[in-house]
């Protein structure tokens, strides 16, 4: 069957792509290489193709531009199906015999190498979940995928319509929901995270919503020298991620 | 005087420029803004530039393009006189009646987003200077300063020959050497860091070198789940900028 454009993507890049042909090829559709391209990766892809049968086509570097809206994709492209996200309850139930879970919510988060950065770094530090929304927010796009570094297939992902009533369905299950706000008075370090625990990260620049805030348990931020106002939210993410595994440890 | 184009670099984006109007006009040597820009935005542009005499020209979004080499520059650029960067010599003099200083050496970065958001972090987080090579190592270009958030200025910088050289005249300053590794034994939250400490930052993917990781006076790697097998550079480093912090507070 020739999956429909809707529900496929393009991911590049030659790290990007042999990742995902070593850890989940079954998702690849298609590869497509430029004629041309180094003799020894041309092979080694196609080796590894081949040995999950998937297809490889030679393409002009000019296709390749076309494909990936002209990104550096280093001359190596593949479509594949379409990230499968879990539902909330599922992935509830499914964190049940977990002690004292983890996951995050992306609030409104915009660029994608963050959304991918961040799914890296989750997924790193032992996270169980990443949930976005389903407006205002990257979603999982051929760029997500290369800065993910090939995580994505190994942390749930889930996509929700409403960040606020995710919080009150998180709660209700004894989720403890921490709002990360550069303006909270309480520092990041000062907190043991020793129950179920969602993560709340703001958009870079903006920060989290002020709605979004009320609906979080408490808001911690992160201690800041300097005059400086904000972190990239990717590392925003990883510092209470590590703070998070530091106290379970 | 007009700076010679070998003196001086191209910063772009609207943030950047404007970041740089704010806390570090005195480098700036002119500014350029495409015709037809948001009127606000232009307006409180050319303000802030005429407040310190500053010229500001119109251009057209093709030499926006040409001065940028094609980067996202959203209409604004500006020409700015290169970086400062202090001699090793005169830091380690400047350090030297602040208690338990810290600095970061970047060990063949390559990647310009990684160093600019380190250098953004590492000010946020009160490190005391940050190290890099001179050679195969992204220098401060234009994204640099873009992703470094307006913070270049904020901390010294310092480019050196020789980073195991620069290691030796560390260690001879008292401070510990500490190398991040992802094959050390040791765990990063296993440290208190209450010495003068200089971390050592290895590049994506390939890492810390080897003769590198031989000088430190020991390597340190953050516990990582889920056969991942490495973080990003940035985020490695805000973790043991944060560690560091954390351990002194």
């Amino acid at each position: 069957m020739i999956k429909s454009k809707k529900d496929s993507l393009i991911i590049f890049g030659k790290h990007a792509v042999r990742e995902m042909l070593e850890r989940d090829p079954g998702h690849i559709i298609k590869i497509s290489l430029r004629s041309g391209l180094d003799a020894e990766l041309t092979l080694s892809i196609k080796n590894l193709a081949a040995a999950s049968r998937i297809a490889v086509e030679m393409v002009s570097a000019h296709t390749l531009d076309h494909m990936t809206d002209g990104a550096v994709h280093q001359g190596v492209a593949a479509r594949v199906s379409r990230t499968e996200f879990m539902e909330l309850k599922e992935w509830l139930a499914s964190v049940e015999s977990i002690q004292n879970p983890c996951v995050l919510i992306l609030d409104e988060l915009e660029d994608p190498h963050n959304v991918g950065a961040i799914i890296r770094t989750a997924t790193a530090l032992g996270a169980h979940g990443v949930i976005l929304g389903k407006y205002n927010q990257a979603q999982v796009t051929g760029t997500v995928y290369k800065t993910s570094a090939g995580t994505i297939g190994r942390i749930p992902l889930m996509r929700v319509a409403n960040i606020n009533d995710t919080i009150k369905k998180l709660q209700e299950a004894h989720f403890w929901v921490i709002g990360l706000d550069a303006r909270a008075p309480k520092k990041l370090w000062q907190e043991k995270f020793d129950t179920a625990t969602c993560f709340v990260i703001g958009a870079e620049g903006k920060g989290i919503r002020d709605k979004t805030a009320t609906n979080c348990d408490y808001t911690v931020s992160i201690p800041m020298d300097n005059d400086v106002e904000s972190l990239n939210a990717s590392v925003s993410a990883a510092l209470v991620l590590y703070e998070w595994k530091r106290s379970r440890k």
